[in-house]
């Protein structure tokens, strides 16, 4: 997507100078998200290493965009020894760094699939090129969401325009120009993917198309994914938005200010129960609690096909710095973090929830729309089934 | 309540060196609030304008103290100027710095009927007089509330031993020791308050009695009373607690890890439907979802007779840039402000949301504890009736 005038994704190998084929890759770039929004610049991946660690920091993060950070880094892995050995030690140390994600054990199983048979002398050029192919099929994806998840939004907009109790809530004197609201957790933006985002991409379209949207970001903490990455993204791309703390949404869906809430995905299981950013519960329960559609947006290598139950995802705990001191831009204009809770207070900083499928509107996958629940998804992926 | 072995009030009158009576009041004391945790001072009032200052700027906050501050603003106009004219003026200035505590306006109307039948001459006594006799009216309560709230968390005690389902999956290994796990929102402590506090009241006497408590302490953002005040004052007391961002509250619910919820009120209606810091509503969500009791502890002079439904309280909304800025200390020891939120997005910050009356177990009133219904109010104020 765009940012200052200039077509971005949030990964993509670069040949350093040398001949353009996939074996001449010289490092893979990426944005660093760690530092947005206060500065836009990019790290470079060299190593298996490098990839494993930007990972892990979270100087690339989002379910999709982990996942094919990995493919680069068993490409890079190989690079620097093409065995079976260093194969097996890429995976592991890979799928070491984030526990909760699908999608980062998804995308490994598809670089081993490509790569056990392959005799040595071409699994550099074959690593390459399944990560390449990973990062268009996600592209593809999230286009696919966007027009499958604009079919909602498009319905939003035709009851503000029919004036219903709700459009009439968000306070407008009539007219086709009340935006659709639309309230979103975290970043399930393009910068959570490679282009366009499992959440926002069908907000992207609406926007493209015309129809005047306004998103309500959660500011989502303790990273503040939303107000430092969603409210970057939108910004950047034009779309109206308004950064609000994570304990608001609740009080706007009351006042009806809020006409659906998109959320992504970290891990869905078979049976539609949505593991997100730790706080997604919360406002599944408020959405339910006043009649606002609640939609997880999803590529199929977030599903777990193996999980019934949301309660067997592993959810991962960070750091408890995380939420005991926050960065920003000081008064001089460069990044300082400071302490925001009181020395020896614990604190406890998980970063993922489940909502049970009971909770979830609908599911939005690159195949369409589809009830959360077991037969909703084995109806979009009969493959699945038996 | 304690800090560094010394006991303190949020406010008091001090006679800067002159005789001790009422009249003799230099200056009324508090406790600044918006330099906690990081440094513990006080600030000294001495004209209605200061009060009014304070109180707007939050140096104080909480509804209890909210009223109390506002009690001695007007004593410290009536010393300036003892007309009636300088009675309306100083109630009027009060009143416009904080629309929804109903408090502010409680303590006005106290201190309005305790000035106007006075001679001149006698009313900067009578208005520091009453003013005291408000601020241990306000320790009583809060002593009172607390001996209706131990009872319920002695019940939950009670549970805890016999070890049962919720207990067990706190993840004891049996045994008395297990804490009761208590989630709180915002700060409803004695920082709120004069001593004791409202919501705290019950914890502090349960850890007085030696009845083991733990205390999840949502950050509370955009301000972060909880991580700031109601972390720093429980650990100046020493009771077990541990600072949790607001989006966890229901993750630790679905989990079993939170026994009850206890809340404070800024301002409660005649039906039971609480207004208090915006997120409350979030959390009884969760508690409802997940058969976690969740409490409102308030004293009466929160409760607006005159309302019958929540959706008529004014909702404060306070300046932006208490979301796009964090304020901490910094890695110099001092400190300082960073903002988090990218430059040209827009922030709403919305400060209290109600909570309908539906999703409260019970209010917890210095009178006892009651249904959240008119009928449960009546019971426990009878004079109220009719």
């Amino acid at each position: 997507m765009r940012v200052a005038d200039r077509h971005y994704r949030t990964i993509w190998p670069i040949d350093e100078g040398t001949a353009g084929t996939a074996d001449a890759v010289g490092a893979v770039r990426v944005i660093d998200q760690s530092r947005l929004p206060h500065e836009f610049g990019t790290v470079d991946l060299h190593t298996l290493e490098d990839a494993a660690h930007a990972i892990a920091t979270m100087v690339v993060r989002g379910a999709p965009l982990i996942g094919v950070t990995a493919a680069y880094g068993v490409a890079l892995a190989m690079r620097a020894d093409a065995s079976d050995g260093q194969l097996e030690h890429a995976a592991r140390l890979l799928r070491a760094t984030r526990p909760t994600a699908r999608n980062l054990a998804w995308a490994l199983e598809r670089m081993r699939a490509a790569l056990e048979r392959v005799p040595r002398d071409e699994r550099v050029a074959v690593a390459f090129r399944t990560a390449a192919l990973l990062c268009e099929a996600d592209i593809t994806q999230c286009r696919a969401i966007g027009k499958h998840g604009l079919g909602l939004i498009r319905a939003a907009a035709r009851g503000a325009e029919h004036g219903s109790a709700r459009a009439g809530a968000r306070g407008g004197a009539g007219g086709a120009a009340r935006p659709v609201n639309i309230l979103t957790h975290c970043n399930a933006g393009w910068l959570a993917c490679v282009d366009w985002g499992t959440a926002l991409a069908p907000v992207y379209l609406a926007h493209d198309a015309g129809i005047p949207v306004h998103v309500w970001v959660d500011e989502t903490r303790p990273r503040n994914q939303g107000a430092s990455l969603t409210a970057f993204e939108l910004g950047a791309h034009g779309v109206p938005h308004t950064v609000i703390a994570d304990n608001v949404g609740g009080h706007l869906m009351q006042q009806g200010r809020v006409d659906l809430v998109i959320v992504g995905s970290d891990r869905t299981t078979a049976s539609g129960d949505v593991c997100n950013k730790i706080g997604t519960y919360l406002k599944a329960l408020a959405a339910r609690d006043n009649g606002v559609p609640f939609y997880a947006a999803l590529p199929s290598s977030t599903i777990d096909w193996s999980l019934d139950r949301g309660d067997d995802i592993p959810i991962e705990q960070r750091a408890a710095e995380e939420l005991t001191h926050v960065t920003g831009r000081g008064a001089a204009g460069t990044l300082e973090t400071v302490r925001v809770v009181p020395e020896g207070s614990p604190a406890l900083n998980v970063a993922f929830d489940v909502t049970p499928a009971r909770l979830v509107s609908s599911l939005i996958t690159e195949r369409g729309v589809c009830a959360a629940s077991a037969a909703g998804l084995r109806g979009l992926y009969p493959e699945r089934s038996g």
